[in-house]
């Protein structure tokens, strides 16, 4: 990267590659995560720590291999939140990118250098991963459009883990066209499972939009429309009659203790250096309550039966990404956890139940952006991303 | 039949049959709803003019043949309102049927002889036929369990037609194992489409929840907490954003128009004679608009394709059979038509989109009978009927 004004590479990776000469994504370029393995090169999961201690890479993840040989040009690797565990984006080794889309504003997390870096247009598209939001939280934040495919459609071999049941590997578009065009690169052909082969009902998910902020709602209404303009007239549904903080709390145990199965061995090792906040949510994980993250498993299955069900058919969610915009920068740890709780409650949805997610950077509140989120059933992402287009091109975006 | 306290039987029709010696209905007794060709004797179809014009049945209707091989011993034809085309059971020809469990109320309709000698212990279990309610709504009415099965999963030939479209064969029982041991013998192997294998979630539906009384609602909250037992937490929804009023709009004017195609041209030949009400909806038939007409067509194909993807993954609908229980005889005509639009709204649901509905008599107001019905996609009949028997023991009434 020559330009990298919003400080949304890792500073001097310099891992610029070439893409094969032909392949359906000729012309654009990308960037990856920093937890995406090249060949030669130091993945740092965002830690300096996990840097040294990991050295340098032998083989380039396969997902990175096959964007190569469709033809993009790889820009570089960017920034993290430490071991992918955050959502405001802060990175305090290689400093937070700036949100290009609202300066003054977090660029949301864990994803934030790639989210960054599309909103800038320093490339074209860029992988970022999703755990608990990851993707989709800094998309909405950054105006972009972001997916969370299906859990385990797109391989995250040669991907740092930080809880295996929940990560995805996503990316980050500012055109729906490109978001597609890479899923088809990426996405194994639809699955609809016997239950229909097309998109539809809308769900308009009440206890989303309610948790929303007002301005959220009312800046995302033209979008909804749009939606509906396709699909027919939305029907509200509540998908969480025990609340949305339940879903987040489920979530947030669940997802702790497979955090510290994957990483406490490495974190008990090697004792690193971690930034504010990080360090806290893995002191919480290695002390998770195993009868909680048990209930929140068993919560989860109910949770995953309950939506596979609602959607098999090809019924459609819709709700705002994130209940607000990116929160200000130099907010109180307590009110960033406030944002936090409420965020998670919805990003939960898609989280437990393995759905795919695409968010669509269709509204602004207070000249900052705000998602729109689509959500099928697992296996329908590319005509979950082809209706992302379309509704795009209703709203007169595409 | 010997001692037909509360009418419901035709008069003077002496349509006894013995089933077989052997079968899964053996020492059960059924009755046919005065729509179903006996041989040997005539259809009614509720009203003389059309006995008259049509004479003695030569076959019998086959699902008849099919309870009797099963075993099942038939008691006789039961009173139906005149050609099928009325809610609230009366018919001035035969007599109204006395509501057993409401003597003071309408039976309902148009099956109300089946529903009322179910009702009354005099048979085991009696078919109907429903082409907007005219089972649901007896059943609601009487305190039986009724089904409305899957639109073309029952044969219906020799039997009277109102709107082939919509017209199902449906049936009553006291005890909700005999309502499945019935849908054994009639109704094909479940056809869950690809899309799951079992029921849930429950859904409930907020429109029709809100159209009922209040205190059908509150009579009904032990039904749906037993449900909710069985298949988790409700999740609330809304199925006609546009409104009931307006599936019930629709419905009745592509039914309507059926109803004129199917039966216009023997009331233009004959020129029967047919009691109040009666003769005033096949009027209004006559004069359908098409454009309505067609307009309630071109909505019903979307209804059903939102209901079918709702459904597909095994999700099911909970809501009143009825908004109340049985309007009170001698109520104004205005009144009764006011009944039967806020009825016909959420009975619209099912009849729209030819999906199966069960209703459970599991609550009272003010010592008359209220059903609460679980509806699924098409194909889950079987499914539906072993659901509401697992109701009815939760609510400890199995």
């Amino acid at each position: 990267m020559t330009n990298d004004a919003v400080g949304a590479f890792i500073p001097g990776s310099r891992a610029e590659m070439a893409g094969a000469a032909d392949g359906p994504l000729r012309g654009l370029s990308f960037a990856v995560k920093d937890l995406y393995d090249l060949a030669g090169h130091v993945t740092t999961y965002g830690n300096p720590d996990w840097g040294r201690s990991h050295g340098v890479a032998a083989a380039t993840a396969p997902v990175v291999n096959a964007l190569l040989q469709s033809g993009a040009d790889l820009a570089g690797k960017t920034k993290t939140v430490e071991l992918a565990y955050g959502l405001t984006g802060e990175n305090v080794w290689h400093g937070t990118p700036i949100n290009p889309a609202a300066p003054d504003r977090f660029p949301g997390g864990s994803s934030c250098g790639s989210a960054a870096a599309v909103s800038a247009g320093l490339v074209d598209f860029a992988l970022g991963s999703d755990t608990g939001g990851s993707v989709r939280i800094p998309a909405s934040y950054c105006g972009v459009y972001g997916i969370r495919p299906t859990w385990g459609s797109v391989s995250l071999a040669g991907a740092c883990g930080l809880g295996p049941s929940f990560d995805t590997c996503g990316w980050f578009a500012r055109d729906p066209a490109v978001l597609a065009r890479v899923g088809e690169v990426l996405l194994p052909a639809d699955n609809c499972g016997g239950g229909g082969f097309g998109l539809g009902p809308l769900l308009k998910v009440g206890d989303a939009w309610i948790n929303a902020e007002p301005g959220t709602a009312r800046a995302l209404a033209g979008a909804m429309a749009a939606a509906e303009s396709l699909l027919g007239r939305a029907l509200p549904v509540e998908l969480a009659p025990e609340g949305l903080a339940t879903l987040y709390e489920h979530f947030r145990c669940a997802q702790a203790e497979e955090a510290w199965a994957t990483l406490g061995g490495w974190i008990e090792r090697t004792s690193p250096e971690f930034g504010p906040g990080v360090k806290e949510r893995f002191a919480a994980a290695k002390g998770m309550d195993p009868a909680k993250a048990a209930a929140g498993r068993a919560f989860r299955r109910q949770f995953t039966a309950r939506m596979r069900a609602l959607l098999a058919g090809g019924a459609v969610l819709a709700y705002p990404t994130s209940p607000s915009p990116a929160p200000k920068l130099g907010i109180s740890l307590a009110a960033q956890n406030a944002v936090r709780e409420a965020t998670m409650g919805v990003t939960a949805i898609a989280g437990l139940a393995g759905l795919p997610e695409v968010t669509l950077p269709l509204g602004r509140v207070d000249g900052a952006p705000v998602g729109l989120s689509l959500v099928a059933a697992p296996g329908r992402d590319r005509l979950l991303l082809g209706l992302a287009t379309q509704v795009a091109g209703a709203m007169g975006q595409a």
